[in-house]
C-alpha cells in the first residue's frame, strides 16, 4: 500500500508519524472519508468542502492549496491500482511541543490512504442490521460540534463499544436532550406512514454526504421527507429504518435491540431509495482531472 | 531525547508510530502526566491508579503489567539524565484496520516521554494569570466523561483557543448546565469570605492529583473547603482564585476577562496553600524502586 504523507508517497511500513504529532497526543485534527467508484470520486467537491469546514472550525489551515487535493487523491488511487476504493484524508495539527496551544505546531500533517472497497456482505443489505440505543450521548454542539469530523472520536467509540456489548452492530446515539442524533459513523432515517424522517442538523449530527443525496433523490421522486427532533420510541415504532454513510450507502435496519422494525426488511421505501441510489451513482461522480 | 516506545528506548527521531494507530486515526487512547522532583515521582501510585481508571473506562488493557511501569518511568529519567522532569505516559489502542471497533487493534501502543521541567516564569506565580470564561462547554459526563484522561482532547483545545483569542492564557469551562467545571488542563479553586471552594466531581471534571493534595493540605490546616456547583459569577466575585495541575502546582489567577479578582494577587489563602505545597512536596514523593 502506498500512502501519501506530507509531501511524498511512502510504503505502509514507512508511513509513520512522530509521537509528538498533536493528532496522536491530543486528537487534534480532522479527517474525511471518500468513496471512489471505478476510479471516480463520489461528490468530491462536497467532501472537500466539508474538510475545509472541519479545518475552519478548529482553526487550522490546509497544509496545501485545496485545489491540489483532487490530483493527489487520484494519484493515490493510481499508485495503489485501485478503482473501487475507500480513501481517507487525515489532517492533524502536526508535530509540536507538548501543550494544547496549536501554535506549537508549525505545519499540519497530511495523510492520504486508500484501500480497496470491500462490499458489505450481501446478506446484511438483504436482512438488515441490528442497532442498539446506547446510554452514551452524542457530544453536544456547545462542547464539540459533531459537524467537526475530528480525530477526537472517543465519544463515538464509546457508543460503538456499548452497542457491540449489547449485541448490535452499531449504536443509535441520543443527544443530551434525549433526541435521536446519529450513529457513530452514519446518519439514521426512519419511515412512518409513508413519510421519511431524519434528525435535523440542530440535533447535533454530521451532515453526511450520503444523507444529503438520499434526501435529494427522495424529493426528486416526490417522497415526503422531514428533518426534525425525534425520540427513540418513534424509531422503535417505525415502519422502516435505515442508516447511511459513504461506505455502506444505504443499510437497512432490521432490529433496534429486541424490537423488530417493520413487517419486512428492507421495507419498500428503503428498497426504493437503495435502487435510486444505485441508479444515480454516476450523476454524482467527479471525472478525473486528467486523461 | 530517549523515548520508550512499546518495548524499547528509541531516539526522538525514531519515535514514530504507524498512521494506522487508532490513537492518531481516532484519538482512541489515554494518557497521564507525572512530575518528578529530584528523580522521585510525585504521587506515582495515584497517577498509575488514574491511568488504570482511564484504561478501564475505555475498555483497554494496559500493554504490560502495571507493576513494571515504575521501573520504566525511572529508567526514562535516567536515560535522559533528568531529575526534575515532566513525564507523559501515552497508551493508545494501537495499530489496526480502519473502523471504530477496538478489536481491530491487537496491541496497545505505549509511549513514555520525559522532558526537563521548565519552571513557569516567576512573574506568573507572583502576578497571576488571566483566564477567560469561554463559550465552549465541557464535554458532559454522559457523552465523554472528563474523568477519562483521553487522547480525544479537542473539546479542551477548542476552549484553549477561544481563551487565547480573548486575551487570556487559559479558559474556564462551564458544563452544559452552566456551572463551572474546570480549565482545559487544570482544576479551578476560589476563595470567598475565607472559605475555599472548588467544583465537585459531579460538575464533570478530571479529579486532579494536585487538586486532591491542595484539599488535603487545606483540611489539615483547618481551612474550610467546599466542593459544589458554582456559577461563573461567583468566581468573578471571589476574593481569590487559583488553578492547579501537576506542572504548575498552584497558579494564582489575577483576572477573569476584564475583572480583577480580589484585592491582591496572590491572595493570602492562595499564598498559604502554595507555601504548604512547597513544604510538603517531599511527603508525596515515591522513593525509587532501586538504588
Amino acid at each position: 500500500m502506498w500512502i501519501f504523507l506530507n509531501d511524498t508517497f511512502v510504503s505502509e511500513d514507512q508511513a509513520r508519524i512522530s509521537v509528538f504529532d498533536h493528532g496522536f497526543l491530543y486528537g487534534d485534527g480532522v479527517y474525511e472519508t471518500l468513496r471512489a467508484y471505478h476510479g471516480e470520486f463520489f461528490l468530491l467537491e462536497r467532501h472537500l468542502e466539508r474538510l475545509r469546514q472541519s479545518c475552519q472550525l478548529i482553526g487550522m489551515d490546509l497544509p496545501m492549496p485545496e485545489k491540489q487535493l483532487p490530483a493527489l487523491l487520484e494519484e493515490t488511487l493510481r499508485r495503489n491500482e485501485l478503482a473501487d476504493a475507500g480513501v481517507r484524508i487525515t489532517i492533524s495539527r502536526g508535530k509540536g511541543d507538548l501543550g494544547l496551544d496549536p501554535s506549537h505546531c508549525p505545519r499540519p500533517t497530511l495523510v492520504i490512504m486508500a484501500q480497496p472497497f470491500r462490499p458489505y456482505p450481501p446478506s446484511l443489505k438483504k436482512d438488515g442490521v441490528r442497532l442498539e440505543v446506547v446510554e452514551i450521548r452524542r457530544n453536544p454542539i456547545s462542547a464539540q460540534s459533531p459537524r467537526i469530523k475530528s480525530l477526537s472520536f472517543l465519544n463515538n467509540i464509546l457508543a460503538k463499544q456499548e452497542a457491540l456489548r449489547m449485541g448490535g452492530v452499531d449504536a443509535i446515539m441520543l443527544n443530551i436532550e434525549g433526541y435521536v442524533s446519529e450513529c457513530p459513523t452514519s446518519n439514521v432515517f426512519f419511515v412512518k406512514d409513508g413519510e421519511i424522517k431524519t434528525p435535523s442538523v440542530e440535533c447535533g449530527i454530521l451532515e453526511g454526504v450520503t444523507r444529503e443525496v438520499v434526501m435529494m433523490l427522495g424529493k426528486e421522486q416526490g417522497m415526503t421527507l422531514h428533518e426534525g427532533r425525534y425520540r427513540a420510541q418513534e424509531l422503535l415504532e417505525a415502519d422502516e429504518c435505515f442508516i447511511t454513510n459513504t461506505g455502506m450507502e444505504i443499510m437497512p435496519v432490521s432490529r433496534i435491540g429486541d424490537k423488530r422494525i417493520g413487517k419486512e426488511c428492507p421495507g419498500p421505501l428503503t428498497a426504493k431509495l437503495s435502487q435510486l441510489f444505485q441508479e444515480n451513482v454516476e450523476r454524482f461522480l467527479t471525472p478525473p482531472s486528467e486523461g
